[in-house]
C-alpha cells in the first residue's frame, strides 16, 4: 500500500482540502504511475458538491490525469517504467460484454468504473482520481502520451478532448461538411480544433458578441450569436452536424432548424430534462438525428491522443497551484478559464 | 380539362361530400389515371378537420392511390395505357436539389408538393386528392404496381407502408436485430411485416392487454403491455431499433430506456411537442439515438411496392364504399378498423 497525498472534499458543503490516503497494492496487471499534471473538469465540481446526489465523501475528484509510469505488475505488456501516459474517466469494467468487446468501455453493460467515485470491481473499495500524487490503474485503462504532445496540456484532452471527438468521428464529419459547434469552454474549443483538423468548415454558435474574436482566433470559419434571431434564422437548414457542448438547459429546437436534412445534433452535455421541449416535427419532417454521446472508448481514447500528435492539436490550458484550487472552482462556475485548468501536481 | 367526380370538405365543419371538378390537361410527362383504389389515412381527418390550420377548403383527401393508366403525354417513358400504378404524398418537388437528385423528394429543399391541399409548381392551383375517380401525375411519382400485388390491399403500402419501411432500411435493420413496434395501427401493423420480413425479432409494444392475440396473429413474436411496469422493466436494454407510430403524445423515456446502448428510436408520426420532456441522459449516457422519418423517396416507394410483391406482404384493408366515408373517419377516430380502410372507387 503506498501512502498517497491528495485533495479531497469531505462534505458536500466543504472546500477541497489535503488528504492522504493508501493507494492498493499493485494487481498483476496493474501500471503505478506518479502523476504530473491533472485537469479540472466541470464534473469535478459536481462530484465535490455532490450536485448529482450520488458523491461517496471523501471524493478525490480529477479523471485527466497524466503522469509517468513507476512500476509495471508482471501482466503488463505494453509500458514500461519511465513512460508518459495518461488515466482518463474510467478505470475498469467487465471487459466482456458486447460494449467492452468494441471497445466501448464507457457504456459496459455493467457499469464502467469511475476514475473517481467508482466502486472497484475487485474489493468494492471507493476510487480516487488524480488530485493526488499517485495512482494505480490497470493497462488496460492507460494510454500512452506521444512524445510530441506537451503533457500539461494534453491533460484535458482525456476527458474534454475525447468527448468531443468520439462524436465527431463516430458519425463521420468529413472534410467539407459543415459543423457547428454550440458552446465555447473546455469542451467547445477542442470540438473547433478536431473538427477543423478533420477538414470541416465550422461555425461556433455563442451567446455572446464578446466571444466573437476569440472564436475566430479558435480556428471557426465563422461565428453565429444565438442569442440574436435574424443570425438564427439565417442559419436554417445549412448544418451536417452540431456539436452540442453547452451543459446547461437551452432550447434545442432553434439548433435543429439549423440542420440541413439527415443532419445530426449530437449532445455531449447532461442537461435533463430537455425543456423547453423538443418539437418532433423538426426531426420527423427532415430526417434529422438527435442523439449523445459520452467520452469514448480505450481505443479511441489512444487514437485521439495520436490525432493531437498529428495534428499539433493540444488544450489551451491554465496551469494552476492545487492550493488554489476552491479558487479555481469558484472562475469556472462564472466561465472564468480559457480554456481548462491544469493543476501541476508539484504544488501538491 | 377533364371533369372528375370527388368526394370533398368544403369546411373544417363540414362533412365530406360529393363535388366535381376538373383535372388540368395532361402536360408532357403526365400519367393519366383512373382510379381503381384509394386507402383512408388519419391524416386525410387532420386535413378535412383543419386540425393543422393549414387547409386550403374544398380539401379532397387521398393519398394513397391505386389505378390504371389511360394516357400517357409524349415525353413519359415508363408507364403504358392499362399499367396498374400508384400515387403515393407527393405529385411533385423541385427536382433538381441535393434532396430530390437523391430521390429523397420528401425532403426537397423548396417542399414537396402534397398530393392534395399542395400548390401546383406550374399553375398554383390547390392539388386535389385520390377520393375521386381519375388524377393527372407527372411520371416521376407514379409507381408501377407489380403484377403480384392485390390492388386494393397495395393501397395503403403507399403512404402506412412506406413510411414504416422507409427508416427500418435507412437504419439497416437485419437478421436477427431485436425490433419494437410502438402502437399497433395502419401504420404499426406494416411495420412489423416489414421488420419479420428484414429478419428481425419483433416485439410489439401496445397499451391494451386486449391486443396482444391480434400483435402474435400480425406476426410478433412477443408483446409487451407498455403499461405495465413490470414488463417495461424487464424490456430494458434490449432493443437495436424502435419504430414508434404512435401519433400522438406519449412519454418517450420509458422507450429509450428499452434501447441497447448504441439503439435507435426513430418517431413516425407527429407528436410535438415532445412531453413529458425527454431526459437527454438516455441519449448521452448510452449513445443512442432519437431521429424522425417522413414517407420515403419516390425509388424506395418503388422499391418498397416490388419488396411487398417479393415477400408476399400486403396490407390489411377494410374495403369501403365511398359514400360511407363519414362513418368511416368516426371509426378511425376511435381507433375501429383493422388496419386500413380503403375506397372502391366503383362506389363513387
Amino acid at each position: 500500500m503506498a501512502n498517497t497525498q491528495a485533495y479531497a472534499a469531505k462534505s458536500a458543503d466543504s472546500k477541497l482540502a489535503p488528504f492522504s490516503f493508501d493507494r492498493r497494492d499493485p494487481r498483476p496487471d496493474d501500471v503505478s504511475i506518479d502523476i504530473d499534471y491533472c485537469g479540472v473538469c466541470h464534473t469535478d465540481i459536481h462530484f465535490a458538491q455532490n450536485d448529482w446526489g450520488v458523491t461517496e465523501f471523501p471524493v478525490v475528484p480529477g479523471h485527466e490525469i497524466i503522469g509517468h509510469v513507476t512500476a509495471v505488475g508482471p501482466e503488463v505488456k505494453n509500458y514500461k517504467v519511465g513512460d508518459t501516459v495518461g488515466v482518463g474517466c474510467m478505470v475498469d469494467s467487465c471487459r466482456s460484454c458486447a460494449a467492452c468487446e468494441s471497445g466501448l468501455e464507457q457504456y459496459c453493460l455493467e457499469g464502467m468504473t469511475g476514475t473517481y467515485n467508482g466502486e472497484d470491481r475487485h474489493d468494492g473499495s471507493i476510487t480516487y482520481g488524480g488530485y493526488s500524487d499517485k495512482v494505480v490503474v490497470s493497462e488496460r485503462f492507460v494510454v500512452r502520451v506521444p512524445e510530441k504532445l506537451d503533457p500539461a496540456s494534453a491533460a484535458p484532452i482525456l476527458c474534454a478532448g475525447i468527448t468531443t471527438y468520439s462524436p465527431l468521428r463516430h458519425y463521420g464529419v468529413k472534410a467539407g461538411d459543415r459543423v457547428g459547434v454550440i458552446g465555447m469552454g473546455g469542451l467547445g474549443h477542442m470540438g473547433v480544433k478536431f473538427a477543423k483538423a478533420l477538414g470541416a468548415e465550422v461555425t461556433i454558435f455563442t451567446r455572446s458578441e464578446s466571444k466573437v474574436a476569440e472564436a475566430k482566433k479558435q480556428g471557426a470559419d465563422h461565428v453565429v450569436i444565438s442569442t440574436d434571431r435574424a443570425q438564427m434564422k439565417a442559419a436554417r437548414e445549412s448544418f451536417d452536424f452540431m456539436l452540442d457542448t453547452v451543459p446547461v438547459q437551452h432550447d434545442l429546437n432553434p439548433y435543429l432548424s439549423c440542420l440541413k436534412f439527415d443532419g445530426t445534433h449530437i449532445l455531449v452535455g447532461l442537461l435533463d430534462p430537455v425543456e423547453p421541449p423538443l418539437q418532433a416535427g423538426a426531426l420527423v419532417g427532415k430526417r434529422r438525428v438527435l442523439g449523445g454521446s459520452l467520452i469514448g472508448g480505450m481505443p479511441e481514447t489512444q487514437e485521439v491522443l495520436d490525432f493531437c500528435a498529428e495534428h499539433g492539436i493540444t488544450c489551451d490550458v491554465e496551469m494552476l497551484d492545487i492550493r488554489n484550487i476552491n479558487e479555481a472552482y469558484e472562475r469556472m462556475k462564472k466561465g472564468d478559464v480559457k480554456y481548462r485548468f491544469v493543476i501541476d501536481m508539484k504544488t501538491l
